[in-house]
């Protein structure tokens, strides 16, 4: 890891007590992500994810006031049980979207106790990272971390 | 195709006489894409192409007065002998780079007399476009399309 790179990353880590394939199963299967992939009050109301590279990412939120907030990307690389990497900077293969802001690298390692969790946000400028730590980062995915580590040692 | 990705794009399309697999074998084996990828006088002295999606693409062109143009970029999507997308989103995977300018869209189609080449190079901004069409797009794209013919023709 370069230093360039990691002054453009947000980094969560954790060690969730479920083994990798549940962990995969939350971030993948539409009817569990939409189970914790938005910190309540708010929602997930849709969920597309076309698990290849060059598959769409869709996710509709909902805030409490009935607000909706879309997001759409692709994923670029798939590693059953151990990798998703997605990015915003296309809406969909391969269509550019209006400002690639980041590239989501999720990784499930396995270590004592259960799995080693790691959600990164690389940047594509530390400008992009600063922004997203000021929007709400650690709390948000923090939050979003509990619920998807409650569900992952349920499944 | 949207309006929105069309005022991106710049195209050149050429019916070339050469089976869909020669066109193919010149874009994506190093040895045989450093005879046609610079326009002449310039030319090519190191390309490595790792192909399959998040696999680098490096090339360094050299010019007549003996400077050095180093690209880098990652491929997206392969689909043997039909389709090859790549960017410079990426300087490797998955690393940002300083700045998403293009996504090149590669496709080899069956056409009476040979095949039907095109290359796309739709950009993250229609200021992007309108600067690659400024810097020479279709001169030096078309140029590399005349050599790349007659490699491919020769194979």
């Amino acid at each position: 890891m370069t230093d360039s790179t990691t002054e453009r990353d947000l980094v969560l880590t954790r060690l969730i007590a479920a083994p990798r394939a549940a962990l995969y199963r939350a971030w993948t299967e539409p009817e569990l992500l939409k189970r914790w992939f938005a910190p309540k009050p708010y929602s997930v109301t849709e969920a597309e994810t076309d698990l290849r590279p060059g598959g769409a990412s869709r996710i509709v939120m909902r805030g409490p006031d009935g607000s909706e907030f879309p997001s759409a990307g692709v994923y670029l690389e798939i590693v059953e049980n151990a990798r998703i990497v997605f990015t915003d900077a296309y809406l969909r293969a391969w269509e550019p979207s209006p400002k690639p802001f980041f590239t989501g690298i999720i990784t499930f390692e396995d270590a004592e106790g259960g799995t080693r969790y790691t959600a990164r946000a690389r940047h594509w400028s530390a400008q992009d990272r600063a922004a997203h730590e000021a929007m709400g980062f650690h709390e948000g995915w923090g939050r979003c971390a509990d619920q998807l580590a409650e569900l992952a040692a349920s499944l």
